[in-house]
């Protein structure tokens, strides 16, 4: 029975049988590749062994010794020689890695005779017993679990001794003392002298990679990830002879990338080190040089090393990060793996790698890793600037970085952004009538919220960097913020990354995003092979011509409330708002409608021929009005100024904003409440979206709005805003004589919508989950306040795998969304559904909406690459995952 | 072929054929009852009238001579007579009463020979041409569609002519004149005079009737109610012979109730007059006599009367409200339908007739109308008083009635209460520190919040009037608050009812509720048929006191934070919220337990054996702290007086109570959010239930508690708490050396929760719907906030059939609720499910729940009996729908 492959033995397909490490190294054998000499345990030995009451078959030791004298003979080295000592590296290795499981022992082979062979080898004595002591030490710790404190003192002791800092420097002396008294810890706690016999040393060394497959660490991880005996069945064994690249100055040690990891470039990287060992690279003892000096000094060893990296690539279809060691002017190669590189570099290789043929457009979409994206769209901190003084950490609520002055005034904030200067925009909280100063600010820092309030949901969608919810107080009055014990004063500089929540002091250098030609590229690989469709929440033209560019397929939600934030219009909107007439309120409406009008053309000749779907008014009123305790307060400086005339004012003010408050505004008078109570809000709406239609059609400008009603709950909110719809539409197709097709339908994002659409479904063209509300009803969690309350504990405390309000719970609100997509088509299957929460960005929750038959997600301009490249890699994935199954 | 039935020749069973009312008065007359001698022309009459081109069969009016002859008989007047001519009434009636249809046809017969005639027998010239210009009037309007106005004005200026003021002081000249005009009219209008041969009135008033039967109120009623053919098909036309109790002094007219309809008596309750018509007893011309005066002066009648009383009570299985008259010592029976009559009336009758074996309990209990039985239960306004002076109406919140003084400061109310005074709290809104203000007032009112606003539960809970949401403006610093124009201070008397929801000036007497032993026999019917359970929700032993006397079978909700309302209480409470560290708040909370410990030792004796369900902290903690704006208030009131001592407490408090504030607090930190954030505080109420459970039982005492987490949305959170629960539970069981049964649930609040619920269950011992929050988060709508914005326009404009926080809303809600019994139900048929909204007590709501299968609905304590009886009818109702599907 044979239970030993030599690596060129087998063509290291059966990874059962050798485990994933020993497939791998037959594999690379096969390939031609020069991997040190070496052979597999398999796991049906590791089997025998555990049937076998934990002792080795009589058999395997045979087949030891025979592939033993096979290294031999390859390497000229010899198993137990003073003169040139052949040693091995032993290491574990199931179908699967798995943690828990036996790290590699290094040196085996060594004892108090082959060491002088190994010195008299590498003509190095202190390297010799160097590796001696490290041998009995990680020996003793991983075959016997003797402590390692332990040999940690001894050493800790005689570095003392000699007045020495770093193990690098112990001398020859201290070694062979070192050695001394690590061996005599053996003696004291195992009772046995260190075993000096090689094969007893290998033999010992094989029973416990066999014992830690039963550790509990591996046997806990098997549980948790399900890794069943049909899928790992046993640990193989892999002896590998031990190669030095210190063994002369023909000898040398390297670590190459076989792509430049930065650019991507076709073009080895990495650097070299003669007469070395690995570690001396990572220590950093000597310079290495440029792997580009291997031409000149090893001509014959870089194009070993040229052939290998090509090979590798081709086989593994990635670029490698590999390490390799010549000894004796004879290449090896130790080690190869998946090189890491950033998130340009990856377009570009994929791009190239198509190129070349060596991987397909699938594969090429497949390798992005869609968090790594997110680098190209946004400004990124320059993470080698060494300087970096964080402050605080808040909640990463809109990706990119910022610099600039620290400004606590909106009006301020206007007016020096305006002259140009770099701003950090920092408030408690903002409101709709602080937007313009988001404009003209570089980020925004609050210091309460959540990742969907109203500062982070307004940054995103622009695309500004911004924190929220970070723990500092402001003094608005001195102009100062506290964050912990230090005290920041307005137009001191701070850097802030809306990639992971850090404040950091100073200015910290920014890497501008890069849209390369190569991403371009990829981008239309993914759009042809994606399903869902991709549309955009924009607000504006320049908004929409952003997501255009960048591949949208129309405007899933165009927020109508938005295009109030501009600081001419609030005022006009906050003064319609609280008008104490019909009258006079139609009168604002007006003027408002005007300007809605001509936004909508602008939003509608950029998406010609798209769908633009637009939102009528949505959020509570109240959230256009100033804070009442603000107003408070602001009346008592009055007071205390005697102004009287102003107070008046003030308190009437005070007055409107206490009879709008609401106790819970998110379930208040809003969306389509709002339209049912103030009819004449969305008479104005649908009338401006109809004149903006009918003015492009007259000058051939093909146009696809929609009017989507908000937080509908009953099918009779529905039909009372029809008739108004229906009413417009009768009265505008009158005047200008002709017909227009507008698509009327309603966000399914308060619960009962859900529970009834298929009622509803009777009454309108299309639906678009709105699964931000969605989240909040389901999990009756107030997103800005469970975000900065508890939400953090309840994921630390793992009651929640992720925040639901990022990635889509499937099992609540996803199974609702699946209920009411399902009664929805049971009646009309092909009425357009579609997601327009910020869901709509999350790979995973696309993959959701994908699989429940969701037409297309909707989602900020700036995350529109990444929801298409996403959304191609499901259909990708899928088909793989088919493939196995039709095998 | 038989076209007519004169009421003796039917037994009146079949309603298709004879129309209701035709039925009616055939099995009445069948029954020997009095009825005037009249006849039935079927509804296969009106089927021929259409299918003949709308006219009257030929063979019918032969039919007609024939029973107009059997009415002469009968009666011994005469058709078309001079001297004592026979009149008739004509009225529509198909099987099914509906609106649309002709209306009676009094007086038909007369023409200028006949009124004559009628002023003969009557011996009244007068009253014989009035009933002439009235038959005129009648005839025109009806039958042919004669503007009425046209009569009307004729009227009036012959009234100002004569200077008349009232139609019942026309003298005889005036009457003559008015119907020669009235006869002008019709050659006018018609081109035709007035009909005068009675056959051509009664052909024309049958096709009238006919006609009716198509005329487009008629056909849109019945599209409307799905009132198909084979339900009622053509209506039939009823003739009566007219009677006049104003013939002579032989002859009278009445009104009589067969109990007394105020306090259910078995006694006759009512008057008549002699000489006089119907309408004279309703003009009140004449004092009428009490019914008891006829047994003197008409002996025979008198007897015929209450033999009458008698067999209709019995046919009927009602007590009936009679309209009788007697026409020269000849009774007759002109009307009768069930009497209505007040709460306590409704109940003695209820239990009388089944002593009296005329009807069954389960009829007795079917008759009662549960809003009625609202008024056994809470104070009502006495209605006769005739000064009341409506101020304002605002939401009725908690019913009952209440008069007192206005308070507006909480502390008075409690100071001057206590003394003894009579008060009503006026506020803006309450707060749960405000609670110990309630129990010293007998009625609340403030201007903001709903239907579940704080002060709406507490008072209901409570069983105090209350009234919310009313439109008025207090300007607390000046005791005053202005509704509309009028200004109340301090110390004005005002009167509220929390039935309607209005607010009176002045105090108004009131009656009293009564619980009658008849009561109780009902309630113990109610009790043996219902198959629901029906607790209490009850958070003190005085509640649970009530709740049980009134027939609870335990307590389904406990709200332990109610039990911190007491004022000595809520200090603690408060401190316990804000302290800075876990120490600090573990110590307030050891004070607590003690307290909340002896408050279930208090309510688990008076529920001994009776299961009782006790809520962990629900609340956001920011219910418990002042309001911010207030408190921004005081601090700059404390300015001005410059005490900077208090000022930095206060800006300290300000500090907290902004850091705890929640933008939708509904949606917030709270319930079993908080009990993982600050494990301490369930721990503790946790421990109090076992400890108390201890105590109790060491005294014998058999108590059944429940735990219940509130705002569960994950299986993680509740097993979180499972595990500090399995704790305490065995940390307890050791220290008593004793094992304690508490059964471990959750509610059923959180919409992820309902959709989970399978999940849940394998984890809980029973599941409680909340469906208040339930109905928010599926509508999106917060209560307080909505009820005081816009449902009432949502409710006028019939986008909500109801109220859907009063009961429950079957399609959205209610489906979810289904859906989530029947998952639980799936793996585990018998787990517990009870109810503990605001809907457990309204009766459409426990019918929906019984028929979800849930196993009790709780309810506060005054609606108890309420539910009980609601739950019996259900019960009853079923049993009853289901016959005729057997038979």
């Amino acid at each position: 029975m044979k239970l030993i492959y030599f690596f060129d033995e087998n063509d290291g397909k059966n990874k059962k049988l050798l485990g994933g490490k020993g497939a791998g190294l037959c594999q690379m054998t096969k390939l031609g590749l020069a991997i040190p000499p070496g052979f597999v345990i398999t796991t049906e030995v590791c089997k025998m062994y555990y049937q076998n009451n934990k002792t080795l078959p009589k058999i395997l030791l045979n087949q030891i010794t025979k592939n033993i004298r096979k290294i031999e003979k390859t390497t000229g080295k010899k198993w137990g020689s003073n003169n040139n000592p052949l040693l091995i590296s032993v290491r574990s290795g199931a179908a699967i890695s798995m943690p828990g499981m036996m790290d590699t022992i290094l040196n085996l082979g060594l004892n108090d005779q082959t060491v002088k062979g190994l010195a008299t080898s590498s003509n190095n004595k202190r390297f010799a017993l160097d590796s001696y002591r490290r041998f009995i030490q990680l020996f003793g710790k991983v075959v016997f679990n003797i402590d390692d404190t332990k040999f940690e003192n001894v050493l800790t002791k005689i570095k003392k001794e000699y007045n020495i800092l770093d193990d690098n420097d112990l001398n020859i002396k201290s070694l062979q003392k070192i050695i001394i008294e690590f061996k005599n810890i053996y003696k004291k706690t195992i009772k046995k002298l260190f075993p000096s016999d090689p094969y007893e040393q290998l033999y010992l060394a094989i029973k416990a990679v066999f014992d830690s497959w039963m550790g509990r660490r591996a046997i806990i991880y098997r549980q948790k990830n399900k890794i069943t005996k049909d899928i790992a069945d046993g640990t193989a064994v892999n002896i590998v002879s031990m190669v030095f690249g210190n063994m002369d100055s023909n000898s040398c040690t390297g670590v190459v990338f076989t792509r430049d990891p930065n650019t991507g470039d076709k073009k080895i990287f990495g650097d070299y080190l003669i007469n070395a060992q690995g570690e001396d690279i990572v220590a950093g003892i000597r310079t290495p040089m440029h792997i580009d000096k291997m031409k000149e000094e090893f001509p014959h060893i870089y194009k070993q090393l040229m052939k290998t990296c090509k090979l590798l690539e081709t086989h593994y279809k990635e670029p490698q990060d590999i390490e390799f060691t010549v000894e004796q002017n004879k290449f090896y190669l130790l080690q190869t793996r998946s090189a890491k590189m950033n998130a340009v570099a990856m377009i570009k290789t994929s791009v190239d790698l198509v190129k070349e043929k060596i991987i397909t457009k699938s594969q090429a979409l497949l390798r992005l890793h869609i968090d790594q994206l997110e680098q190209l769209l946004h400004n990124t901190i320059d993470d080698t600037f060494k300087k970096k003084i964080n402050i605080i950490k808040g909640i990463a609520a809109s990706p990119g970085a910022a610099n600039g002055k620290i400004i606590f005034s909106i009006n301020d904030t206007i007016k020096l952004g305006e002259k140009g200067d770099k701003i950090i925009l920092v408030r408690e909280e903002t409101k709709p009538e602080d937007v313009p100063a988001f404009f003209t600010s570089t980020g925004i820092l609050t210091s309460r919220g959540g990742k969907t309030s109203h500062a982070a949901v307004v940054a995103r969608g622009m695309g500004k960097p911004c924190i929220v919810g970070a723990d500092f107080v402001i003094d608005y009055k001195n102009k100062i913020c506290k964050c912990n014990n230090i005290i920041l004063h307005e137009n001191d500089v701070i850097t802030i990354d809306g990639n992971d929540g850090n404040v950091y002091s100073g200015e910290i250098p920014m890497i501008a995003p890069k849209i390369t030609n190569d991403f371009k590229v990829i981008l239309q690989w993914a759009q042809n092979i994606k399903k869902i469709g991709i549309r955009a929440n924009a607000d504006n033209d320049v908004a929409a011509q952003l997501a255009l560019s960048y591949g949208a397929e129309g405007i899933g939600l165009c927020r109508t409330e938005r295009m109030f934030n501009a600081q001419d219009r609030i005022k006009l909107f906050t003064k319609m708002i609280i008008s104490k007439t019909t009258n006079e309120r139609k009168f604002m409406l007006r003027k408002l409608e005007q300007l809605q009008k001509n936004d909508f053309i602008k939003i509608f000749k950029v998406m010609k021929n798209l769908p633009v779907t637009i939102r009528l008014l949505d959020p509570p009123l109240h959230e256009f009005l100033p804070n009442q305790n603000e107003l408070t307060n602001q009346i008592h400086e009055l007071e205390k100024l005697r102004k009287t005339n102003k107070i008046s004012n003030m308190k009437n003010l005070l007055e409107i904003v206490k009879n709008v408050s609401e106790i819970n505004p998110m379930m208040g008078h809003r969306g389509v409440r709002l339209g049912i109570t103030y009819p004449e809000i969305y008479e104005m709406q649908i009338r401006a979206v109809f004149e903006a239609m009918a003015k492009l059609t007259k000058l051939k400008v093909n146009t696809i709005p929609q009017i989507m009603i908000p937080q509908v709950s009953d099918i009779n909110e529905l039909l009372i805003i029809k008739k108004i719809y229906d009413n417009i539409k009768s009265n505008v197709e009158s005047r200008y004589k002709m017909k227009f097709k507008i698509n009327f339908g309603t966000m399914l994002e308060v619960v009962r919508a859900c529970l009834t659409s298929n009622e509803l479904q009777k009454h309108v063209e299309f639906f678009s989950f709105g699964t931000n509300d969605l989240t909040q009803a389901v999990f009756s969690f107030s997103r800005e306040d469970v975000e900065s309350k508890f939400l953090a504990e309840y994921i630390n405390k793992k009651i929640l795998a992720k925040n639901p309000f990022q990635s889509i719970d499937k099992n609540g609100v996803g199974n609702l969304v699946k209920m009411s997509v399902k009664n929805c088509r049971k009646n009309n299957k092909n009425i357009e559904i579609g997601v327009c929460g910020e869901h709509g960005g999350d790979p995973e929750s696309i993959k959701f909406f994908h699989d429940s038959k969701i037409n297309y997600v909707s989602v900020s301009p700036h995350r529109i690459p990444i929801a298409i490249i996403s959304a191609a890699q499901i259909i990708l994935n899928a088909k793989n995952s088919i493939k196995p199954r039709i095998k």
